[in-house]
């Protein structure tokens, strides 16, 4: 095959988000080699594209998570059955779910292990013997880890029985302050999803019906796909007392009485990269954020006749030392791929700028970038780089979040009355209904039966909703999602 | 109990070393809040102040594995029984040691699943789908991961079924690159160890009998505990193209012909916090190294009169923005505990150094600094501390290297024959002890039968045992081990 076949083939193969947006999305994932299928059902593997992002991703939460007092901690990955069973929609939720661990170190064991769906278990029990004290409350723990929620079908990062994640844990000696910090997390994970990731979302509480398997209350932040379903980006729970309860966890007030604490959870996982994909993504592939990507900006050295090469080269290698340490630059000075080829390999991968180096480029001492998201061009002297260049990707940034929250305003429609959010749905329309709900599971279940479309959250910002705020009822956002 | 007893007994319950070393161990790493037990046999929970030390080592060697080109990347938790069995001498070596999932979301599965007990396997697998051409070459890659092996007993971040670790797993197109990734990684490792760990090593090749399941050569690098046994602290595998045979990694060389590629693996783990621990710690606690100590300094605050109090507390904050972003600082305010309880707990906890803030150096506006490894004390002016404390921090770091280097040296004997380390080591002595090994398995069977010593490593560095160094042998280090 030669190569302008090649090039034609690995554009063209990419399906239309409009033809089948699920096939594209898991084209776009396999080609721009973010994650790959494993010989274990279920099961994905992370690449250094996908696990870059990934990283970026961990750093810049992990530092959000510090900053609000939290420390990184590590719990084991297996949980006795036991454990697991001692809060009852705890269990309920999780083991049907669970991979289990039967035998080790060829024996069969007395009592089977659950590989972690989720640590509140474990971690309750090593609360119950950590805590003895007000003064040392609160414990505000967090943890990066692999969970396992058994899966029969694969959909790369969105639905894979295992996946990382991170998940907080902690312990307070009041109602009100474990509400807080509830709150709290839902707006790091807000701040963190719109202005990392570029991701709009809804915050706002989940319905009983949707709640997490043990918890008081649920609040979520939910984001709108290109395919217009929604997604859960990340939640935070209110566990009441629940697992202190029935973990023991005690401590002793200021009077010398035996108090029980309260908690919260809260986490995001691996999933988010699979919301930034169809957040972003177009028919050429991906589209990163500058803020996560990998790759911020890619340099194609381009030139044709042979005595070209050393004055290209030469720039180049000035225009990398200009920029070092100011961005995340990768040169790609392969010498078997045409500009052309690597023109539509970075757009495929989604890297946010492209830096074209010619002849020309050098004689006028300039560089010709391309914007990923608007395909804009620009010449950038050399001499101003240094500046220009971060600026750009700034402002990439901020047009992802723009054109993100432009289609998912668009899509966000006010209705007045249960019937009328079915007949949207079953119209074929997507995105997100909003509506003035009773607060009955009924009301919630007919729609899910009938439209297939599930209550969302209740959001806790209302200025766009305001015509349907009544004082009986709360607004919902109903939405098919994944 | 009054505070004064608190105190007592927190320092008096610390076995001392000399008594019983092994307690001290486990005492020291509860005590000092690194690990606990878990109600898991054989799993520890990593607490804050553990895994503050272990991302600070990550940080650390994270930046070495990327600065030598490798990527990280994540590949599944399960491996299939069918995988882990087509390298017959892998299989050998951890099936007995594995943890098997047999069910799955309330199914019996066909087949079992192992949790991985290292991932030669499966990233074997991925890497026969993922490498065509020698253009693809090489593969570098790295993965931060929990493992399991099977153990019966615990000994935190010594033996423990679940542990952290990272793995490198790298394809080549020669055998010669191949062992010059083996050795390079090797020197990272030593690299690492030596100068952010402050732990001195022996680097060096494995035996036969002691080298990893499946590899064709083991290199390793070797520390010694206060103990006297030795402990391995990294190792770096040639794989030959064992794994490439029995995965059927090929590609297609620059003349068109298919050839298997030439593999490398090689990983440290959380046990580098046990050897951290045993090479460093006293009778009154650890003693961390300030390039990966969670806390590198601690100021006490110290007032006995009310009316002293607002003048301490003001210069503290001062002191505290002058350092900010220089140290990793931590000021224990606490009103329930007084100075001397908690220089007792920071000692124990091996904060490096001391920084004490009482009336009489506010108006000295100066710092008593106090070193953890000798106790020296020191008046440093707060003008200078910006300065100073880094300086100091260094002479820290560099002082346990040089103490732990004259340690292990003084406690290398060169022996002269086979008979001369088995009365060595039945004699009670400990340490490393150099011979002239003629390369057969008896001897070094027999060394291990009688006197409980294995064979740690050939060294690649010979000048301290120029005397043993004969044409028809080589030098092998024997030591009793973890």
């Amino acid at each position: 095959m030669s190569e302008s076949q090649t090039r034609k083939q690995f554009v063209e193969d990419l399906t239309d988000q409009s033809d089948d947006f699920s096939r594209w999305y898991n084209e776009v994932v396999r080609k721009a080699q973010l994650a790959d299928y494993s010989p274990v059902r279920g099961s994905m593997v992370i690449r250094p594209y996908g696990y870059g992002l990934w990283e970026n991703m961990q750093r810049l939460l992990d530092r959000r998570i510090k900053e609000t007092g939290h420390q990184n901690a590590y719990f084991p990955l297996l949980i006795p059955e036991s454990l697991l069973q001692l809060e009852a929609d705890h269990v309920e939720g999780f083991a049907p779910e669970c991979a289990w661990v039967t035998e080790g170190g060829r024996e069969k064991l007395e009592e089977r292990f659950a590989i972690r769906p989720t640590s509140e278990a474990i971690i309750g029990h090593m609360y119950s013997r950590w805590i003895e004290s007000y003064r040392d409350l609160p414990v505000l723990i967090n943890q990066w880890a692999n969970v396992m929620r058994w899966e029969k079908v694969t959909r790369l990062f969105l639905r894979t029985s295992e996946f990382l994640w991170q998940e907080g844990h902690t312990a307070h000696a009041t109602q009100a302050e474990a509400r807080e910090e509830v709150l709290r997390m839902l707006e790091v994970y807000r701040d963190f999803v719109e202005n990392e990731l570029a991701i709009p979302v809804y915050a706002g509480q989940k319905s009983d019906a949707e709640r997490f398997a043990g918890a008081q209350d649920t609040f979520t932040i939910e984001a709108l796909m290109k395919d217009g379903k929604a997604l859960q980006a990340g939640t935070s729970h209110d566990l009441g007392q629940h697992f202190a309860k029935v973990f023991d966890i005690t401590y002793q007030d200021e009077s010398g009485q035996r108090q029980h604490v309260w908690q919260t959870s809260w986490g995001v996982s691996t999933r988010l990269i699979g919301a930034l994909v169809m957040t972003h993504g177009d028919d050429q592939g991906l589209r990163l954020p500058p803020q996560v990507a990998p790759i911020q900006a890619v340099v194609v050295p381009i030139w044709r006749k042979a005595e070209d090469r050393s004055a290209v080269t030469e720039f180049v290698a000035k225009l990398r030392e200009t920029l070092a340490g100011k961005v995340r630059l990768h040169v790609d000075d392969r010498d078997q791929h045409s500009p052309g080829w690597k023109y539509n390999e970075y757009e495929m991968r989604g890297v946010p700028v492209r830096l074209e180096v010619g002849p020309k480029d050098v004689a006028q001492q300039a560089i010709m970038s391309v914007r990923r998201d608007t395909r804009g061009k620009e010449s950038i002297p050399l001499a101003s780089i240094a500046e220009r260049l971060p600026a750009l990707l700034s402002e990439v940034q901020a047009s992802l979040l723009q054109q993100a929250r432009d289609f998912r305003d668009a899509q966000t429609v006010l209705l007045d009355s249960k019937e009328a959010v079915i007949a949207h749905f079953n119209e074929g329309k997507r995105g997100f209904a909003a509506v003035a709900w009773d607060g009955s599971a009924a009301f919630e279940a007919e729609i899910k039966e009938k439209a297939g479309a599930t209550l969302r959250c209740m959001p806790s910002d209302l200025s766009r909703f305001g015509s349907l705020v009544r004082p009986e009822s709360r607004v919902a956002l109903f939405a098919r999602a994944y």
